[in-house]
């Protein structure tokens, strides 16, 4: 490459042992890239060659009008979808590949290209495919999961209306059955009912899984899953709205304009009975209603349940996302050089220490919720395949597809942010991805659950040690189970409990384990994050419980502990996808990569638990020597891992083709007359393995 | 309005004394403005009328094709420009309105609209017009002032380079004097020393004032400003580049997509010598340079520095760009419920905990920015009017210019985010207006000044006591002042000492002065500011001055301490910001309006230190017991604003016009079915006074 000779990532120097006898690890690109890409290379590199055959796409995203973008963009879909990529996760005998593990990779790795497109493949074949295939029965798959995988049924997923997203359960649209004609009609009893936000609805989509209150002889009977046409043919075999429902654009979006999003009303909409989604429930033709799950809630949570795919698919996109963006920032600052130390040459971004604080941290944390996603995206794959299907396996995968969607989709944000910020005015040009990179992915945060609400979710299990349905959003809930229970109750009914004592298995150090292990022991640094878990677990619950005991009503306890709550969420999340980095680690074979990725873990580590430093000093759990000595080491990491940060985001493989970015990692940038090719030679601010060795 | 049958912002309750004889604020809005307004109420109010007359404008932007939109977007800056708009800070003599206080207000408001017009405005008058006035002598402005002023000259800014943004001393452009003609030549003598991301170049700039390296018989004079025509009629009539210039247009953006960012290249263009803007130095026709001032840098660093309105101007948008934000959100949160806690109606979103924590902090550091801008704006004018130009007041000007910049421009950038998240895919359609206020304002974080760099400047100062040049970003002769001084010297030059003494005058009460105080003490949390900003910048000289004598060479030294010398910018303006807050306070009568603000100021003061409570705990200056107390004090100040979010943020007055977001303000939104017009009935969320109360 053009670059090559530009970059030193790994100056001769550093490989010489130092008097410290410290070493610079020296990882192979292709080999850390085996490490990532895992179980699933062959599926992502076949999303790879087809990134770099549509890689157009990301030019058409600027060139071409709003209509002609979307119509292009379903194209796309459909040439890819022609590979068999996007339909991994449907049975074999519809034309599917049978492996859903094999599905959320390739969802994953199709994040490094136009984010349009993968939403438009994440509706079709995710939600409204992932609706028909589990929430129907066989009547529905042989009538659609053939066409869904090959495109030429196109479906939209109509649940959220414009007054509820986040709670589900008190949707508006009603399905009211017919008796005498044996059909549900589907009704928008108010605007605030519309369906809204909805994707492929606008432009694309002929049918929807439509999610309404199935009201049987003037009863509810909660909400279900129905399949409404809502386009026919005309005459002349143009698509038209289908009688009694109205279509509306939702009109210009801060960014995934490739996609068709577009608001819903239904009139007297007649659907014949067979179109209710009927696998956790049915109506048969005289109106019984039954089911096999007996309790409304919990049949509607089973539901909900099944959708989980979509939150893993959102989680594992946006950290892919992030991946770009750290790409981009990283190649540039090993080029871009602004101000002289010396006299000679200028010096290189990424030589300054304030630039690596920046940008490193936000790389390893990338490793370590690449790692964690793996682990639920696995889980995903036993749980629904049936390798390791239970009530428990569920919940668990519920749980961390939760909390992986809300971590994943915030690092993407944020590290899309601060790259762009890196990266200066070149980072600003829409040609430099990251324009589109911001505006595609801001809504990752809010979609497919709320971040906060899912936060919320995450907490309550844990609170109650899942005594409620795990999807239900409702926190009150939670708060008058706390209620009815002892205090003593409340605290053991946490997992707190558990992980306390795992705290003791790990550092058997007595009440001092805090500050005599190794800043870099990984079991110093579980330890600090479980610890930390359980103590704002335990505190949430006591303050529930006082909260009710003292009189408030649930409203208000809930209103002042939420923090808290999700605090709680946060320390635990944080602790799985530590572990999972961790566990990975393990993992591995001895040897250079795993030399470099434990540096990785430990700035990852580190770094958490720096940022987090006022609480551990709160409830002494560190002294302010150690808090200085950790950000010490955080620093000293940073220097550590600069010479392998760009191993480490080429082990992204990123298709050059969909880098574009011109301004970022092509010759222009560099202050080309002030010595291209010999960076080694004045590399002032980039110091020696002696000098770093000389601070461990 | 139509939202105020829906919104209850001063619930009746609220108004009667409590037990604990707390009594909320009642602030008046109209009162509010006037104290946000202050001095150039009027000025704003033209403003806000102009936003109003081309509000449509906002649509424009998403429905006009990008070169027709860029001619909109000139076509009501010249509009605008009529109603004298954009003229105040130039002389009377030319047609300007003689107020450089005026023309910040102006600039300020007008970031309530579209953001594209700020900038072009910014460009044509702020930054092409205010070159040839601070840096032109009288030949300049009668050439061009009166012709800026109206319009009918359109000049650009080129400055930055590809190869050089931050470090303007490096731009490799030249203007070489050629003593046979009488002209200067100018050159780009490589492809990174275009000229780059300048506004105005790509399609509309007749004019451009070009800062080159003036070399003169073979040798360098430094960095100087020159007027070179880009573009010349062509026999029809139409504007085509002038012979020599290559432009070529930047490309798409990210946002602002109403400039025309674009790049130029010099040829051998020839301009006669009175194109030198000279008012700090001269060629004559024998090509004899001469100059005022005697140093070179000092000469280069004095015509930097008149060009600190536009960091001031950039500071005081974003703010605004911030209220749009909250305004939004605030409404909407007002607005939208989601969840039953009681079986009743469900939750207003501004109720819960989370979210208060989400949005109030943000909107009382808005107020807090909001009075330290109007500091800086009036210092501004002080200076620049020559009430008060002297050496030190410019000095002082230049380091809060930058920064507020700095802060001010984050501010946006991560209000408008939470703001965004808070309001759900709601947000994410552009008739939210989210999307326009994101990608528009996400470049001010790096243009005029990156943050980072502003924030070394400020440091700089703060170190050597300014002994260096202040505008000097070259932060590697900071590092080589320090190195020849003594420590004690070195720790002396900071201005730390002075910080110190102030804080043991405001808190007198020995060692234990942070324990003992209110935490609602405004001396006691300025006091924990300045003792934090003191011990960083000591800190930070100290550890320049230790790697110095341990041998490291300047980069190697700069790059460790940099995260410390960034710290000691932010501890200082964080101070500037609060006392700039609690001056506004002082001077303003007793009344609702003053307790409402000072409620606010508490918020923002505390959540500052809460924010940075790890360095409190780590420098012995804050117990376990105190950081949890200021965090228990910050909850509670957020439901005691919660009642006033709505009165603060209509005070803001942004015209409904401009807010658009049907979505968010309008009525559908709402779960309208479920007890709309009578919220107060149950508040359930909301807390009494006396809730409020017994908290306090």
């Amino acid at each position: 490459m053009a670059t090559d000779a530009v970059v030193s990532p790994q100056p001769e120097s550093a490989r010489e042992p130092s008097a410290g006898g410290y070493v610079q690890p020296a990882p192979d690109t292709a080999a850390l890239q085996r490490v990532l890409d895992g179980r699933y290379a062959e599926v992502r590199d076949l999303v790879r060659r087809n990134l770099v055959d549509y890689a157009g796409l990301l030019e058409e995203a600027e060139s071409l009008d709003r209509d002609a973008f979307r119509d292009r963009v379903l194209e796309v879909v459909l040439d890819i979808a022609r590979t068999g990529q996007t339909g991994f996760g449907f049975p074999t005998e519809y034309g599917g590949g049978g492996d859903i593990g094999a599905s959320i990779a390739a969802f994953e790795t199709l994040a490094y290209g136009d984010l349009s497109v993968l939403v438009k493949v994440g509706v079709q074949f995710g939600l409204f495919g992932g609706a028909v295939l589990q929430l129907g029965t066989k009547r529905h798959h042989d009538a659609y999961l053939a066409g869904t995988i090959d495109g030429s049924i196109l479906g939209a997923f109509a649940m959220t209306e414009s007054g509820h997203g986040s709670n589900v359960q008190a949707l508006a649209t009603t399905a009211t059955y017919d008796v005498a004609t044996g059909e549900f009609v589907v009704d928008t009893p108010h605007d605030a009912a519309r369906k809204d936000y909805i994707g492929n609805a606008a432009r694309h989509a002929e049918l929807a899984v439509v999610f309404a209150q199935l009201h049987i002889g003037g009863e509810s009977q909660g909400v279900h899953a129905f399949v409404v046409p809502i386009r026919v043919r005309d005459e002349d075999g143009n698509l038209v709205p289908a009688p009694g429902v109205r279509i509306e654009d939702c009109g210009p979006k801060m960014g995934l304009e490739g996609v068709d999003n577009g608001r819903l009303w239904f009139s007297g909409v007649r659907i014949p009975r067979e179109n209710l989604l009927d696998r956790f429930a049915d109506v048969n033709e005289a109106g019984v209603y039954s089911s096999a799950i007996e309790s409304p809630g919990r049949r509607f949570f089973t539901t909900i349940g099944t959708l989980v795919q979509g939150r893993v698919s959102v989680g594992g996109a946006a950290i892919n996302a992030a991946k770009v963006a750290l790409v981009l920032a990283v190649r540039y600052a090993e080029r871009r050089r602004q101000f002289e130390a010396t006299g000679d040459a200028e010096e290189l971004l990424l030589d300054y220490g304030m630039h690596q604080r920046r940008l490193l941290p936000l790389l390893a944390r990338t490793y370590a919720l690449h790692f964690a996603q793996e682990e639920v995206a696995g889980r995903l794959h036993s749980v629904f395949s049936g390798e390791e299907d239970s009530e428990r396996s569920r919940r668990a995968l519920e749980s961390e597809a939760a909390g992986m969607k809300a971590f994943g989709t915030w690092h993407a944000t944020r590290t899309i942010q601060e790259c762009r910020e890196a990266c200066g005015g070149a980072g600003y040009l829409s040609a430099s991805r990251f324009a589109a990179l911001k505006a595609d992915t801001d809504v990752f945060t809010t979609f497919e659950g709320d971040n906060h609400v899912l936060l919320q979710l995450v907490a309550k299990g844990l609170l109650t040690d899942y005594a409620g349905d795990f999807q239900d959003a409702d926190q009150f809930e939670m708060v008058r189970l706390v209620a009815g229970l002892a205090l003593d109750e409340v605290v053991k009914r946490t997992r707190a409990h558990q992980l306390f004592e795992r705290v003791r298995d790990l550092l058997p150090g007595g009440d001092e384990w805090d500050s005599e292990a190794g800043l870099r022991d990984p079991a110093y640094q579980l330890a600090m994050l479980r610890y930390r878990e359980e103590q704002i677990i335990s505190s949430a619950a006591r303050r529930l419980k006082s909260g009710v005991d003292g009189g408030l009503n649930p409203g208000a306890v809930f209103s002042r502990v939420q923090p808290h709550v999700i605090a709680a969420a946060k320390a635990h999340q944080e602790r799985v996808v530590l572990e999972a980095f961790l566990g990975k680690l393990d993992g591995l074979p001895d040897g250079e990569e795993k030399r470099a990725l434990g540096l990785l873990a430990d700035l990852h580590a580190l770094s958490v638990i720096e940022e987090d430093r006022a609480w551990f000093l709160e409830h002494g759990r560190m002294t302010s020597t150690r808090a200085k000595a950790i950000t010490r080491e955080v620093d000293d990491l940073c220097r550590k891992v600069r010479p392998l940060a760009r191993v480490l985001v080429d082990a992204f493989a990123v298709p050059e083709e969909v880098l574009r970015a011109p301004d970022l990692l092509g010759p222009v940038v560099v202050a080309a007359e002030q010595g291209d090719g010999d960076d080694a030679a004045h590399h002032t601010l980039g110091e020696t393995a002696e000098q770093v060795a000389d601070q461990a």
